[in-house]
């Protein structure tokens, strides 16, 4: 069993690290920080935990021989935590945005933040499994995407990598409150966000240019992403809608094919007519799906759960890969379908 | 047109006394008020009011001449406010918790405050048109009941008015997130209660002795009151499921016909089979229904709008009844159905 | 007062029809027919109109003299019924989708029905008053938009008329569940719907034409619409996300110019920086936001309430201008707001 | 390996018992039945099994070598096909009603039938594992209870037990949409519940006669049962609030104790202050929280998720007590959480 701890444990990516990583076959949580909640119970926090994770929250890490640290720690503040990690020899996944663009003066533009840690920044591989599995085995480092982009980069990376359309892609995002953060807003406020559809940050959102840096690292070329999030009366689970121009026209069963042959064999990505979140919630699935309207013109839409496929659950199959793990180790459990 | 004034309007109840008293025929909204929002429009706090309400938020009342002043201030504050407002010659209808209950130290035990307007305490006249009409019509000042009472009060007049039960009672109150007020918090986060119902100080809220003690004056005897809130992932509307023990039976046929008797001629409650949250939601209606579940136990629902016939539609028919209006005027259109 | 009937009067637009008609200054709703429910009270089938109207369904209309008639009858049946409307001289409301597509080629690709009264189709003025006020005031015969192409042709149109866009748009669609009408479905059914939002119909759905016709009559040239609508687990709403390639680029401030310009005047389009479908559900509003998203790109954004703006508010808008009376007689109140 | 079977698949119980028994350690699903569905895959009906049942839907049951079969068939149809199953040797899980109540006219009068298997009726143990666990370890054959029944006597048994109570509790009961089954109703129709809680079947839902024949087993007396489901706008969970009547005043702390005593060592009960639907979504736990209100009266309430703990997982865990397998095994995870 190798030793797992997290890093920033309060919120709910740390509270579904904790959630899968208590039935892990190859991995134990053995501890779990929080300033504000340091000395009390992991499951006073997170109460569906009790009989489950029986550890209490450290004010910060005690020891330093663990073999794989979860950060889950904000934005900013994994920049300060994370070179520590890496020296004491642990593998680390950030899944903060901290180490997601490559390139410090657009982490700054989006970020509104000097970056400290220049240097682990170009160790960090960013973990997307089904698109960049060779570089994430070899990793000891690992910067785990964003929900919103990992839900529409596994949509569009096919098309991308095939040369099969333009540069320009629209992803009209659907996403979960639970998306938004355990800290209660005026937008998450139940009587504001219960009965609507929300656009927000419409083309300003900061996971826009990491979708963009994976799409022109798959695509070999320049990418013009316009990404437009919205927020769902809904707990849990993300839906993308993307629209992209086909260089030549093509059928939709040849479409099909494209993503049949591009995810042949990987257990998370499930083909599909219509995507349904409710099929993916609670699991570690992306149900992907394509159709054509009209000459040139493709839609892919994509469902994940935003804590499991969009953070926790991607960590976790990233850090099986890192550790020769199954890649499903686990995470091989269905959707709740209902 | 009888001049209209709103203190404390940024709130939810502020905004929806805002919405009806815009298409009231004989009561003009001519001023608001909010500490934090001074100078600000009010359609900038309440944008669907944007083309009907054009005024600017004020920090305090900058005139003396209302006809009436709606207070939809916090509890405690209130009372700071209304007694100059009474002197100023302004009909008053408080809209907070200050002024329903008599007892001062029943108040201070609830709201954990010391009353500071005792004087006021003993003119306010309990706000339920249905049962104190006569009370309303001759008062200057009424305190308009919490949402909750409304409509559990409604729902067990009738049987206490006429003997018919004994005198401890249930009521499991379900109501939406609108009622917890505009400020966000953990209960009303959306990823906390978006799909779930949730109990909260069973035994222990605030409305718990304001029902006892409306009750006790339709009864003329001790009531026990057991009641237990709960929070629905709805944005409006409230339902109470209200059980109690016949003294005697009765069928279901009879116990209707004293429903249809006792509100007979009442505009806003209707009595039907079940009740629906959706037919009284945007109006002011309370909707009864009645049933049986055994020998001599009842069960009766009641559905509101929690923000209409739970706090600003029923200020507003108190408002009518006092200067001598049409009951339902600027009220006197249906709910949305769907 | 003129005399209104409404024929189908059963489903969700004819209840809304009904309740919009009962607080009309200037109509008189009179009656409603429906085949399964003559004989029965129209507030049995819709209890929220108990109250408010007091009238039976009728299998038919018994009398010919309605100043207007308001067809809410299933798409195909309309043709049938409204020659002989026409013929009594009545004014006629189609709401179904006969009359929407003039060329019966195309309707009978979208509806799969041969037309059978093409000599009305000709006749038929397609009612968006925002946009087609002086056909509609001169008219006879209207034929009522659906509420996607509502909702979407007021959010394109001011960049179509001013020669402002390519001529491919985007449009990603969200609808409510009462959009898909009262008859239980599997695609309605609670557990299905009830927590996720599922596209159908991508690039199929025949609300795609009607809004090509639309734009291409406003735009003065051809336009190619993709349109995807999604289901929501809302009951009332309706938003419309529209992305246009500008021809020239502008900024934000001078789009915003053009849609002020455009809706000058226009009591029931309110501009605003992200709609809100809390705000114009209940009312006959629809709000519209302009957002830049990179050079070139933008994206319009627009909500309604799908059963008001987008079918029986809409339609009594249209009756408005057909009489001659105030344009928001009967429809002029705001929104929910919450 | 146990090899299981589930007769009557095609349905939200079919398919969760397909979702638990995939990843058991002790039981293989080796067939499905469906009438309607004969010769299709079961990822078909339940497209989120895809990767983990590869299974295809029988007619019926092919082979009659099980160890265990699971009939989740209607009401009415598990007493035709139980005879059978249970001749073959096979341990069996009736899913139905059909075995519950041990009186055959009770089971007419709530069920409108005849019993057909009166032989079988009195070998049916109920099967809540936490209070009848001897019984099951014996049983051949298992009733497995209703979802209202397993939240409301887990609820009170412990109260009834030690015989604290009064004869007569009442039950608010509030069930997510999930419960009503699979088939789209007007009650389950997204319109009409998406934004409600309706109440349905007060004081005559059938479920009622099976929680008091349970209590009276556990009280060892008359039990008086006063139930009153309600639908909750929620796909997942179940919440039940019960009232009753101390014989004797017990301050809060002594009941608590009471509760912990009682479920000493049982896995799937978690005691609790206000018991969260969100926290065992997903799970076969069951919360419990235990309130005072006012003196000699007791609030419980008690969550759980219905398909699970209320259906499914249940009959697994009734399963496991079967064949000697650990309680939990296959159903040792935690719920979402969120």
């Amino acid at each position: 069993m190798k030793k797992a701890a997290v890093v920033g444990g309060s919120g709910y990516t740390g509270g579904e690290l904790a959630r899968l990583l208590c039935r892990h076959p190859n991995v134990e949580l053995t501890a779990m920080t929080s300033r504000q909640l340091a000395g009390t119970k992991v499951s006073k926090a997170h109460p569906f935990l009790k009989g489950f994770v029986d550890i209490s929250f450290e004010e910060k890490l005690s020891r330093s021989d663990y073999d794989v640290v979860f950060t889950a720690t904000p934005h900013g503040a994994s920049m300060d935590i994370v070179p520590e990690l890496i020296s004491s020899g642990a593998k680390v996944i950030d899944l903060s945005g901290d180490y997601r663009l490559k390139d410090v003066d657009v982490y700054k533009k989006w970020y509104g933040l000097d970056h400290r840690d220049v240097g682990n920044l170009g160790k960090a591989v960013y973990g997307i499994p089904e698109l960049f599995s060779e570089e994430i085995k070899k990793a000891d480092f690992i910067s785990n995407p964003g929900c919103y982009p990992t839900c529409s980069i596994l949509a569009l990376a096919p098309l991308f990598s095939k040369g099969l359309i333009e540069e320009r892609v629209i992803i009209d995002a659907k996403s979960s409150t639970s998306g938004a953060g355990a800290e209660p807003t005026k937008a998450t406020h139940h009587p504001t966000c219960g009965s609507s559809i929300t656009p927000y940050k419409i083309g300003s959102h900061r996971h826009s240019p990491e979708i963009q840096m994976a799409l022109e690292k798959v695509a070999g070329h320049d990418v013009e992403v316009i990404f437009s999030p919205h927020l769902l009366p809904v707990v849990r689970g993300m839906l993308c809608t993307c629209y992209a121009r086909l260089g030549e026209d093509m059928d939709k069963e040849a479409l099909q094919n494209v993503y049949n042959s591009f995810y042949f064999g990987k257990r998370f990505i499930r083909m599909t007519s219509i995507p349904s979140m409710a099929s993916v919630v609670g699991s570690n699935f992306c149900e992907i799906g394509v159709e054509k309207a009209g000459s040139r013109n493709v839609v892919v839409m994509s469902a994940i759960d935003n804590l499991v496929k969009g953070a926790s659950g991607q960590a976790i199959q990233n850090c099986n890969l890192m550790f020769g793990f199954e890649e499903s180790a686990g995470l091989d459990f269905p959707g709740l379908g209902v």
